[in-house]
């Protein structure tokens, strides 16, 4: 197709262009030329926005950016209007192998076949712009070996927090920075939920259930619900935040499941709200990594973050404290980072000029979850009698833990009717301890010696307090 | 000065560079040159986080950063351990004139000297990295003029939200998007003063007097609490949104003076929180810019901003909502966002690829707030007595100002003590009307229509909610 040429059918950037130059011989920017690999929700977002703010679009970067190929798997399926029918193929192998491409943008998921295609097209030296978290969190040193080896960019700000321009801020607007704290809320499902049990003291289940009626969870919500869809964008930021490869096997990962609707008013009438928080540090030049819930004071603007958004809290030496919040997922919040992607990489192309590289220059130690200090919420189930404090207390004492405050359940009126209740041996009550900050591992003991005391029925929950200078 | 020779005094880089080399004929890259413009807190606080964060920050960018003149107007004065002695001078000609320079920061403030040489600088083809929102707010047309005369680059994300990276995000990462409206707390200290008048129930002229002796604000303070500071801030980035030159005189302005500890409190029962919005919105090809005190309802995030700190509320087709939020003024926040800028142009310098030029390519109109739709808090002082309401109503109806609530003072007890007081013609009391969205206009024409019913004493406030759909 000859980009002087308007037809029928042609896109309505080389109509314009056409149109622009005439039948003249001052041709304008060549354009750059996209092959989209995958074509669902996240493709098909892309192709609407591009189409519907294309004028703007180009006349930012300067120049026509034409869609080549659109690579499905399956070519019969209707799509909506934003997709050129005429480039629809299925055939990858084409569109990789097409020397006029110059820009892959992968949308298609998962770490199969779009690992294949992301590897095949850097080697070849086209840019890849792609949405893909599977493959940045624990492919991350092939795609940058990849990306050496054919001198190419690769841009993956869609891979976290959907359209909240986080990588991109932490690789280029902070990169003055010595950042010694992320902690994210970064997985809109369970966010979801526990915004629902925090506003309708809904139980998980009852949660989940809304979360799956509202298209938020999957049917098989688990890599939601079990923390780590946010453990794999953990990796990714930390590894930027911290010059240093992190890995899965880091990540200290716990998900919402033992959270209960208790639990989250229990938090509540303490001025606490309950998230589900991915938490990085690097102190003394080691790094821990972990995603648990974490009860957040209500002031935190972190706690204002509600329903399915998401956002990232970010604490260097520079900035001290700052936040970026958004939608994390959806079709037009991931094309908007796609697009701030491709632009950049339209505006870069045939310069020689690459985006900023592959910074995972240090090899740091890592720790894990036991050497991390934090102050603990831990409720237990015990014999409403005298001198049932005194001994749990012993316990907490003889660890090592200091109490900091003891709440005791009937004084609380929580949804789900924690409070007092008739056990076998008498009535029992909640009872809930907070402790100063204390080393994990420490506070591990403390509950294992709990397990073996008589005068507890049962712990119902040990939940960690944000790090008190988040 | 040679590179190759360390010397005592000589700028840390340069040592190791040399020390890398060691005496054989391998020069690593270039180092990149910066002449630093003033040397108060923003310059200060640049040199300290560049030294300290050095290593990591030459490693990211690939090559050295030298500072080369530290431009100050009293040598004399004694600086802190972070600024080189030997590079302080006044002759400002010469740091200038100096083809050796390649980047000029400038951190000197105010719209003469700094404008002068942020041209100069420019048009010589030196990239600019200035955190001056005045000169970029009031002159942004001869500055990106000097841009395009001297093919250079500038930088002013330090300009607007301090170490918050607004601009960079407007620019590249959300680029993609139509915005929508842009609504920001773009000041630091009447968002501190609003926070104590919320919190500890202070009146404007006590939280006035805490900001001033916690150094947030400036012995005369009208930049910041008549809201033109804010207004600036608000050019900048609508400029940026929309594609279009914004001026300060298509703002509409308003600061906090007129915000009394009884609205706050008001406002916090009936669910809202009074903040300094700075506020521009893009409606079917017409721009409106306004700065006002607005009542946020307490659950949103932009109520979550405490104290004296920023963030910045975009709304876009295809981001949908996204904030940003961090420290907004400051040495070391500052600092932040001028590294971020540095950073990019070193390592874009050399190479010819521009950064992002100046998109101001549309004309767009702009409105006034006359056109403006909002609700409306109106704090009326009425007589005690019956038959008070409908005439008030009345003059409502008659002015097209639909009411869609009304509480009266009595029922409340603000700490202020407004509610019952004995006026000449006998008891009165405060009267809140919340109006459905009606034009500005309109809702002036009721006001007026107020002021002349005898069964109206006084209009205590005229307070704007924020639009439905923030």
């Amino acid at each position: 197709m000859s980009t002087l040429s308007p037809r029928a059918g042609a896109p309505r950037a080389a109509r314009r262009r056409a149109a622009a130059v005439g039948g003249a011989s001052v041709p304008g920017p060549r354009p750059v030329r996209v092959a989209l690999l995958g074509c669902g929700t996240v493709g098909g977002g892309l192709l609407t926005v591009l189409e519907r703010n294309r004028a703007d679009i180009e006349r930012k970067v300067g120049r026509p950016i034409d869609i080549a190929h659109v690579v499905v798997r399956d070519a019969g399926k209707p799509r909506g209007p934003a997709v050129p029918a005429h480039l629809v193929t299925t055939r990858a192998d084409q569109a990789l192998a097409d020397p006029g491409v110059d820009v892959v943008v992968e949308a298609m998921g998962g770490t199969g076949a779009a690992l294949e295609y992301i590897l095949r097209a850097l080697r070849a030296g086209k840019t890849v712009v792609t949405a893909n978290k599977d493959v940045m969190a624990d492919h991350g040193r092939e795609v940058w070996a990849a990306a050496e080896a054919g001198g190419a960019d690769v841009y993956f700000e869609a891979a976290v927090g959907g359209g909240i321009p986080i990588v991109r801020a932490l690789k280029e607007s902070l990169a003055g920075n010595s950042v010694r704290r992320v902690a994210g809320i970064l997985n809109g499902t369970t966010n979801y939920m526990l915004t629902r049990m925090t506003r309708d003291g809904s139980s998980l289940e009852a949660a989940l259930a809304e979360a799956q009626a509202a298209g938020y969870a999957e049917a098989d919500p688990s890599a939601d619900v079990d923390g780590l869809d946010a453990a794999r964008k953990l990796c990714i930021l930390s590894s930027i935040a911290y010059s240093v490869r992190c890995r899965m096997a880091d990540v200290h990962v716990e998900g919402i499941r033992g959270v209960s609707a208790a639990d989250v008013a229990y938090a509540r009438r303490m001025g606490w709200t309950v998230k589900l928080l991915a938490i990085s540090e690097l102190r003394d030049g080691r790094v821990t990594m972990r995603v648990h819930p974490t009860l957040v004071p209500v002031a935190h603007p972190l706690a204002a973050v509600s329903d399915a958004f998401n956002a990232v809290y970010v604490q260097g030496d520079a900035i001290g404290d700052a936040m970026f919040y958004g939608s994390g997922a959806g079709a037009l919040p991931t094309a908007s980072a796609i697009l701030g992607d491709l632009m950049d990489a339209v505006r870069r192309h045939g310069t020689g000029v690459r985006q900023t590289e592959c910074t995972c220059f240090y090899r740091r130690p890592f720790d894990g979850i036991g050497a991390v200090p934090s102050r603990f919420y831990v409720r237990l189930l015990v014999p409403d009698r005298v001198g049932v404090l005194a001994k749990i207390a012993g316990v907490f004492g003889r660890s090592g833990v200091s109490i900091l405050s003891v709440l005791q359940g009937p004084t609380l009126a929580a949804p789900e009717g924690p409070g007092e209740r008739s056990g076998a041996a008498g009535p029992v009550a909640d009872l809930i301890i907070v402790t100063h900050e204390v080393r994990e591992d420490r506070l591990q003991r403390a509950i294992a010696g709990l397990r073996h005391l008589e005068a507890v029925a049962g712990i119902s929950a040990v939940l960690r307090l944000a790090p008190e200078d988040l």
